[in-house]
């Protein structure tokens, strides 16, 4: 239906169905989250809510990583079309520096 | 209403507000990220969204940060009572351990 | 010979030892990380090890936070004096940024 | 005389010549640490040159893993050979989350 962006090569299904399933259980701590705050629950403990969250998202984005690498970054790389190849890698490099923080 | 759960010393309001909207606008955010992993979008494309939901993460925690340091851990230490206070910096060096991986 | 820069509240000695400790087995493994480079070693490889100096170096993180907030902080929050106080708080939230990026 | 250990595919001279020089530049650091933690300088002080080294380490990383997926990870790639390829991928998934913690 809607479409914009662009799409992957390929994801395989058991990722995309945990990935799925996992987005949906963080936006469950996301609202748990608002409660806290809106309770004026005790900083330290949603403190420690937060870093679970972002736990998960490392979980997410390690499964995204791994269906990147093997088909969108595999079919470019083995496209032989050097420019495309060029994006790619430089794409993971950026992603690289930014989750390494 | 509800409430189990330790309670914050005190919440400044606009730290307080902040963090709500902050926290509904990731909220969005991650359901914008469920809407991405449905439809095959570019796995680059959604990690650079989780990348800037963990961005906006950090954000909240160094509000809710601020907020304990000024009000529950700066009571424990003040309190004068030695075991209350050392539970507190003790929570402290766990919290930054677990963010600062 | 020493002087300059400002001087902590107090030291733990097990602390001030064990971290210098690490410190010189990190140097240790910097110059190990000179030979890989120096021998084109395997990029993934010498990545492994830049990881485990990460690691080292946020064990020796902690041990200062430790003993910062248990001295020069516990000293500044109880001193009564607010603007010495709300120094080491900034500090605090400064600090926790920097490193929970 | 060097010798053991797997060797990188090819290494971007500039990119070996830049990284030394950032390692002894951090070595350079780590001795700094060393002489700080001696003198018992201010914890809060010594834990933002820790921030800085662990910056400095990330440029490395960076520069590291540009190298590696330009050379190594693409040679793996495009060699055909789907073990060899499924390995520099897997390798590539563990690195990430070893720093992206």
């Amino acid at each position: 239906m809607n479409s914009r962006g662009r799409k992957a090569v390929a994801v395989d299904p058991q990722i995309k169905s945990s990935n799925l399933k996992r987005l949906r259980r963080i936006e469950g701590q996301i609202r748990g989250l608002q409660k806290m705050v809106e309770e004026d629950r005790y900083c330290a403990d949603i403190l420690v809510q937060v870093s679970s969250v972002q736990e998960a998202l490392r979980g997410v984005s390690q499964a995204l990583l791994r269906n990147h690498l093997r088909h969108c970054a595999t079919a470019a790389i083995t496209s032989g079309k050097t420019a495309q190849r060029d994006v790619v890698l430089d794409e993971l490099v950026e992603l690289f520096a930014k989750f390494s923080r």
